[in-house]
């Protein structure tokens, strides 16, 4: 599953978010918004530790609509996963308000092309912590793993700004960027 | 109430988050996300359109322990309540996939002290397009008013990038970032 994962997917980096501590009834809204942000952002895909269709679903209707590529897959074992990929040779990174300052490791986390990004969704348990090779905070106040997603991919793809706007292939709807209403663009295949 | 605000805040700047089609039960996580990043990032406060005291309890104690100025008030009428800004000569920004790139207006942007950045929860009607001085769009691929609103306020607020960490005053807790464990330092007062 992993090899054709990283097939499927042509970029020369790979970051890969994993979704731990999803309760689907309580987080399916902001693990979707977990979802796309780390596809608009850059991240190749998202494995979600629990089983959740609906946001599967959802997520790959974004991608046939508005391009990818972007993967996604549901109930997975997180921890086994995580040693699976640690022993290919990826990086992990756990997102936390009590890490390191990001600002501070993020250009030695630039020079790794295939990387784990855990966020969780509930209190995550002391092996994730130790597992990880950093655990870094985007800042140390509470706030979002949605923001610390974006800020995150952000700083680890500058100077290239230019994903959110030109990355993904074939897609069918295309949005016209406008000071005012709503323009789409709608390529019929 | 405006002015109360605006005196009980000490920044030279003051973006105020107003959050729109914010419905209680479904939006709840999502809009306490969009209140805390609005927090952690620099914003000085978030109106929020219906009235919902969980999440004014959960902000405000938020405020209480990490520290302050943010304010939160809910159950406003937010279209009203843009035109008082208005009025004041504040500028109104509107938050949209369909907006022109965040890149190519935040330097005009950040020559404005005092500004209302408008985001959705649901689909935001036309009156909100036209009453806006800029619509932006923090890419044009669907993903999260959490997001966008990290970015945005991120742009805004560069080079001056450690707001995160040191610009709350009085916190009863402060976390001491650490790249193993938890560390927390308690302040009694």
């Amino acid at each position: 599953m992993i090899n054709k994962e990283l097939i499927d997917n042509n970029n020369k980096t790979n970051i890969v978010i994993l979704r731990i501590g999803h309760r689907p009834q309580r987080d399916k809204r902001v693990t979707t918004h977990v979802a796309l942000t780390a596809r608009a952002f850059g991240a190749s895909g998202i494995l979600i530790n629990s089983k959740d269709p609906y946001i599967v679903k959802n997520i790959e209707s974004v991608v046939e609509r508005f391009g990818g590529p972007f993967f996604i897959r549901d109930n997975i074992n997180a921890f086994e996963e995580i040693k699976k990929y640690k022993n290919m040779g990826w990086k992990i990174c756990h997102l936390s308000m009590y890490g390191i300052c990001y600002s501070s490791v993020i250009n030695d986390i630039k020079k790794e092309k295939n990387i784990i990004l855990i966020v969780g969704a509930e209190k995550v348990s002391g092996e994730y912590y130790n597992i990880s090779d950093w655990n870094i905070g985007v800042g140390n106040q509470p706030h979002s793993e949605i923001a610390a997603i974006a800020i995150f991919l952000d700083r680890y793809f500058l100077p290239n700004t230019d994903r959110l706007v030109s990355k993904f292939n074939s897609p069918k709807l295309t949005i016209i960027p406008s000071n005012r209403g709503k323009f789409v663009k709608k390529i019929d295949i």
